[in-house]
């Protein structure tokens, strides 16, 4: 356990040095459990450039951060902050690497206070972006497996829902969401990763509606997007089915969703730029003369959050390497009609992208 | 809809004059959802100190935005604060007030150069605290309605638990975190406020413990800690049951939290200091000699976040008004034995608290 956790400081470390600083304030609470194992709702860590690390957490948590980072050592008070910054080796106004992309101001202000008052009034604050998060990208074989978990206990729960009448005209898209979520959590999951979205007929056009009174009904498309978590990492599956006969409109836009989601996992490969991946599957789209109704990415990475890097946009600069879990999930929506949106998991290789969710793609009609 | 709506964004707009600006910039979701309606999860609002608001959001939204705020202008735009700068009235350069308590540095960046690229790079940033949530703190007669039903979703599914052999020895604590959460769906909840809480035996210890495999068993305390959600509206409830004959010194505890929380929940009047109120209920577990037991504060606000203002604890400012709904939870952790804690979420009034959550707070044994 303890290193495993080493192992990602000092790969944090390795990348503080370039960023100019001899310390980072770690504020992002899913930083925190990915570096250390302590997952309660408050804290923040002290990572110094050796990789050494000090965590600090209020009383509510005093028990769990001895049982879940042990390898840590830990102060207790409610001014997290101040509470690391006491225990930081050398010279206190060393130069602090803090998390710009959570740090809030107040937070900053905070903690500019509580330097002055560790009489380092002059340290310099650098601001860095993505640093734990670029780290995190690099799924290790254990994640891999926690979020293969997640995945299979997704599919085992939609596959239930499809074989429980769950998803019969008449039900309301609430109870679908309520069913399907006791599913996943019956079937393993420590809870879910998102709420899930249910959205059926003219309600599939909005790419995150929240499940509501309507009634499924005979000629709806259904988007059913849900997520499980076990261990701490998410998956993200979206399924779309057929209740009767829907529209022809919406089955032909099924068919190309199908291509392009297809394609999108079969491409994403270990070099391919996300932009480019991205493109693969909106061409297809664009080429049906469909480009104008799928206005979002295509996908993102999945991990312990459910949406982190890489982006896959067509603004992104990343590229895709090994180690790279994302969600390859084109959508086609006609306002008034309805919705398609098809969405799995992947895992990157040097071959083309595994899906990790696996339950069929292909339109299932009920 | 729109004249709910309005009405909060003038009393927001007459509290920006008080902070010196001219015009709020709306990060924090839940604040956006509370001014306009909008439940989408990316977008800014900037309300003008006439109350008029401008909403930014990207393509995945632009049917919601309509749907669920009407009553405010819209941009579709990914730079959601450039978008509402472009249609900022009068100069560009006056003072413009930000939310400090969750503006993080990189949007803070972010917001200077769209401004200098509005030509306004000499605007002064006010950085507020809390501007909107003090507002929110006054619930109106519909927020106080969806509170009453999530509270009374939530008390329908634990007696569904209680009823149902839900909570019997054998059963492991993540599948009866999985029942409750099914049964708060089933009768009416949106969602879940927050991830169930099931802490069986030694694991109550530990107040915020996750739901795992332990099994509960004969002679246990088991804590319950459970939300539901009505129309973005949010339950807390806390309930402690034995299995059997749990030890002594837990069920002594027991009665002490007992006659703690019901105190509290008497106290909750109007013009009471919130650190006042923790004090009466800390003050009766001192007296029983449990007062290192129990570390954390005595309970929080609950509306559209299941933890808002105002704080209730002992180094809290705020006075409790009408319209101000918390929770009074306070809790006893033995270590290594167990542990209590009975929370309601309760509506402040002239004459005490009326707690919305109504099951019984005695002792359950099953």
């Amino acid at each position: 356990m303890t290193d495993r956790f080493a192992g990602r400081r000092a790969a944090v470390a390795a990348a503080l040095s370039d960023a100019g600083a001899q310390a980072l304030l770690v504020t992002d609470p899913r930083n925190i459990d990915y570096l250390t194992g302590f997952r309660g709702s408050g804290g923040v860590v002290l990572i110094e450039d050796d990789g050494e690390a000090v965590l600090c957490t209020d009383s509510r948590y005093e028990l769990q951060v001895v049982e879940q980072a042990p390898g840590v050592g830990h102060v207790i008070s409610r001014d997290y902050v101040a509470g690391v910054l006491g225990r930081r080796r050398g010279a206190a106004d060393r130069p602090l690497a803090v998390e710009a992309d959570h740090l809030t101001l107040s937070a900053n202000a905070a903690l500019r206070r509580d330097l002055e008052e560790a009489g380092a009034a002059g340290a310099v604050i650098v601001e860095t972006r993505g640093l734990v998060e670029q780290v995190r990208r690099v799924k290790d074989a254990g994640e891999l497996d926690l979020i293969s978990r997640a995945c299979r206990v997704a599919d085992e729960a939609w596959l239930h829902l499809l074989t429980s009448d769950g998803l019969a005209p008449g039900r309301p898209e609430r109870e679908v969401a309520a069913d399907l979520e006791h599913a996943m959590r019956r079937a393993g999951s420590d809870g879910v990763a998102f709420d899930t979205i249910v959205a059926s007929g003219p309600n599939g056009a909005f790419p995150h509606h929240e499940p509501g009174d309507r009634l499924l009904s005979g000629g709806d498309l259904v988007v059913v997007d849900f997520g499980a978590t076990v261990g701490g990492y998410a998956s993200d599956c979206t399924r779309t089915i057929a209740l009767g006969a829907a529209p022809d409109r919406l089955l032909e836009a099924y068919e190309v969703v199908h291509r392009a989601q297809s394609a999108g996992v079969d491409a994403a490969r270990e070099g391919v730029p996300c932009a480019e991946l991205d493109a693969v599957s909106r061409g297809l789209i664009a080429e049906a003369g469909l480009g104008d109704y799928f206005g979002h990415s295509l996908g993102h990475g999945v991990g312990l959050d459910v949406h982190e890097a890489p982006a896959v946009s067509s603004k992104s600069t990343s590229t895709l390497s090994v180690g790279d879990v994302i969600t390859v999930e084109p959508g086609v929506y006609l306002p008034g009609l309805g919705g398609i949106r098809i969405e799995d998991t992947v895992a990157v290789t040097s071959s083309g992208g595994k899906a990790l969710t696996t339950t069929s793609t292909a339109l299932t009609v009920l």
